[in-house]
């Protein structure tokens, strides 16, 4: 029995925003399995601002992809056929074979689910990645404290919709920032955030203010630029800033420019800090099981955007450019 | 006996690069003392790059300097009257009275030099809060490896030619930015710095490369711009900034715009840190016992630029921001 995959392979590296020319479907006959192998076809699959990055080819955290390769990334799969001895046909797992619909892995790649969670894409959200994301960047990197200020960017996004749960938690007073009016309804409303505000408006500079009468402590910025612009002016002595995403400056041509940090930094005697979760593999334990538990006291809620049907992979990943999301988003596959 | 004080004002704000007319030399008969103070006169004043900071009306770290009032900084005087128990005619004391040849202060505000450093000078440099600031923003901000590259700018200044030094005690491999050829050789030949560049030369770019060829692990900033942009781009993983000043930004008009450093922060997980001495004040001890032992064991030079006589205290202010000294700057008032 043959498997025909589907995949989404990178034809060319964007220049500024990707195109639909970036991208190449192909169709492609898997292999037999060898020993240690499994056939995987994919339930969820993530699509993730970070994937930007690895368009180019420059090095990072994490190297480039290749041209004529898939774009690989956290998925959700269920097992088809396994030469891997603790892996079965039917269990759950996840993998990093990102956009194809199977494939042919190593089960020594895969991660087993056990227990799966409800919904399986939480794997990919609240209790995988982007969950560890917010924890670690916001405990690890800010240690905020009770009756501190914590104000969060991209707040209705994957990390940022949990950073302001965990700040809540955490006794801090949650201000979001996101891009439209309804997202900031979501936050307070839904999530409990204490304020949230729309960067969009033309109030945005004003109503920032307001929502943070005491100034800013932590800033956890999934965004960069302009936005961020505006809260470094608002910046406390001693404040924590978290450098997570740059999503505003990920599809420029060129680096962008913009008023140097460095005299508030100094003034107000700030750090601003750079991190990538993969650094606290060691910790992901004591993270995912933080997640878990606040999650099943009810104080930690998710909200998914799904898409479904693997041929809207793309649009699904040019849509966190836009906003299109809110909370984590996933395409649903198969 | 009435003594006059002759002592230099602020008579307007700057805008920009200071002028003369922002200054007023004033002459004040000094009134007699009363129960707990001293009267002092001053040796050595300090010109320092932090005042123009206070110059402008903005909230920072210390308060601005008030219109029509004395600059105030750090002086070495000698007590020639004292109503303060703990103080008599002849003691050596550092003094925050700053600009002014004479005054009447608390004998709680004047710190005893005893023994007083030889030269005298030294309490306001190496051994004093130039040398705190090095070796604070240093160690703890920025906590060096042995074997690690640790570049600082403004070397040839107070504060940079210190950090460089340390760098070494440390075990890491300093490079120091200064503005001459001279300052360069000075640095590599005079302090035992690994390698020094000047960053007026049209090749600054390469010969900053060159000098880096395993990257920058520590950069302690003095200066900010363009110099800064330059070595941020050279900066490794987990890479330490340590924001000390940022002088080459210091009289602007308007805040500069540059490259926003989020992205290369991120991709680099790295950390910029500002820090101000005086909120190390607890652990002053710790860093005077360190600076006086290497400068005992001959590991730790001092290099000083004096500038003879009370009437070129602006002249030399002013010649911080265009780089005439090499080492700490200071007045010889008498």
């Amino acid at each position: 029995m043959t498997v025909t995959a589907k995949r989404i392979v990178l034809a060319k590296r964007p220049q500024g925003t990707p195109t639909l020319d970036c991208f190449r479907f192909e169709t492609v006959d898997l292999p037999p399995l060898n020993e240690g192998q499994v056939l995987v076809k994919t339930l969820y699959l993530s699509v993730d601002p970070y994937m930007r990055g690895r368009m180019n080819d420059v090095k990072s955290y994490v190297p480039p992809y290749r041209l004529d390769e898939p774009i690989t990334g956290g998925a959700v799969c269920e097992i088809v056929e396994s030469k891997a001895e603790h892996l079965r046909p039917g269990d759950v797992v996840l993998t990093q074979t990102g956009w194809q619909t199977h494939a042919v892995v190593p089960g020594t790649k895969v991660q087993k689910l056990d227990p799966a969670p409800q919904p399986l894409t939480l794997a990919l959200g609240l209790l995988g990645m982007t969950g560890l994301t917010a924890y670690f960047g916001l405990i690890d990197v800010c240690d905020p404290k009770p009756g501190e200020t914590v104000v969060v960017s991209g707040a209705a996004g994957a990390v940022g919709m949990v950073v302001g749960q965990i700040a809540k938690i955490l006794g801090c007073r949650a201000v979001g920032i996101a891009g439209s009016d309804e997202k900031v309804r979501f936050l307070t409303e839904e999530l409990g955030f204490d304020a949230a505000v729309n960067y969009k408006s033309p109030t945005f500079a004003e109503d920032l203010k307001q929502a943070c009468p005491d100034g800013v402590d932590v800033y956890f910025d999934n965004v960069g630029g302009t936005v961020s612009d505006e809260v470094l002016k608002r910046i406390n002595e001693f404040a924590r800033i978290s450098l997570c995403g740059q999503i505003a400056l990920y599809n420029l041509d060129k680096p962008d420019v913009g008023p140097r940090p460095g005299p508030l930094l100094l003034t107000r005697k700030a750090k601003m800090q750079g991190f990538i979760v993969g650094d606290y593999a060691p910790r992901f334990p004591e993270g995912l099981q933080k997640l878990q538990t606040w999650f099943n006291e009810g104080r930690l809620k998710s909200r998914e955007t799904v898409i479904e049907g693997f041929d809207r992979t793309i649009d699904a990943f040019l849509g966190l450019f836009t906003g299109v999301n809110t909370g984590k988003l996933v395409v649903k596959v198969s």
